[in-house]
C-alpha cells in the first residue's frame, strides 16, 4: 500500500508559542484525513526541529512513498522560493524512491485569503 | 462621521512578489466592506514600505478615529508578541484622538487554519 504523508513547513521562532497554531493546524488535518491516512508532521526552516529532511526521513522510514510538503506562509519570498526547493533537493536526493511533491504556498491560495478577509471583518467589529 | 481602518500588518521581504498576496487580501478585504467603508491599508515590520507609523498616520489624516491592526501572520512569536505592542504605542502616543486597536494574528484564527486544512487536502489530492 502507498501511503502518502503531508509535512506542513513552517519558518520557526524562537518563542515555542509561536508554533501553537502550526499544531493546531496539524491536529485539525489528521483528524480532516481520518485516521486511516498517511501520517501528517510539521516541519522548520530554522530555530524550531525538526527540519525538513528529518520530518521526510520520518515519513520514509515510516512507509510514505509519497509525500506532500505545504508551506505555511503568507507570501512567497525568498524563504519559499529559494530556501526551500535547495532543501527538498536534498531530500529528494537522500529518498529517490520517495515522491516529494511541494505546493504553493497556503497563505496564496484564494479560499485562505477569503478566510483572512472574514476574520478581518469580524474584528473590525468588535 | 467616524471613519474606521483596518490596516493588514505583514513581515515585510526583500522580493517584491512577497507582498502579492498582501494586495490581494487588501483588495479582497476593500470589496468585503464595500465603498463606503473606510480604508485598507498593508503595513509592513521591515523590508518594505509603508512600515505602521506612516500607514496609521495615513489613516488618521484622512479621517480615521478608529484603526483596527490585523496581523497577517502564522504564528504569534516576537514579531507578534514584542515588535508590534512597541510600534503600536508608538503610533498611540503620535495620534492620542484615534482609537487603534491590535488584533491576534490571522494565522491564529480557526477559521483560517481550517482554510489551510482544506487546501492541504486538495493539494495532497492531486
Amino acid at each position: 500500500m502507498s501511503t502518502h504523508g503531508i509535512i506542513l513547513f513552517g519558518h520557526g521562532a524562537r518563542d515555542p508559542r509561536w508554533a501553537e497554531p502550526f499544531q493546531r493546524l496539524a491536529d485539525k488535518l489528521r483528524a480532516a484525513r481520518g485516521a486511516t491516512a498517511g501520517p501528517v508532521s510539521l516541519a522548520f526552516l530554522e530555530l524550531m526541529t525538526p527540519n525538513l529532511p528529518a520530518a521526510v526521513a520520518e515519513q520514509a522510514a515510516s512507509g510514505c512513498t509519497r509525500i506532500t510538503v505545504v508551506p505555511v506562509f503568507f507570501g512567497q519570498g525568498g524563504h519559499v522560493r529559494r530556501d526551500l526547493p535547495n532543501v527538498i533537493d536534498v531530500c529528494r536526493a537522500a529518498h529517490p524512491g520517495v515522491e516529494i511533491r511541494c505546493a504553493v504556498a497556503a497563505g496564496e491560495d484564494d479560499a485562505v485569503l477569503d478566510a483572512v478577509v472574514q476574520y478581518c471583518v469580524l474584528e473590525a467589529a468588535r
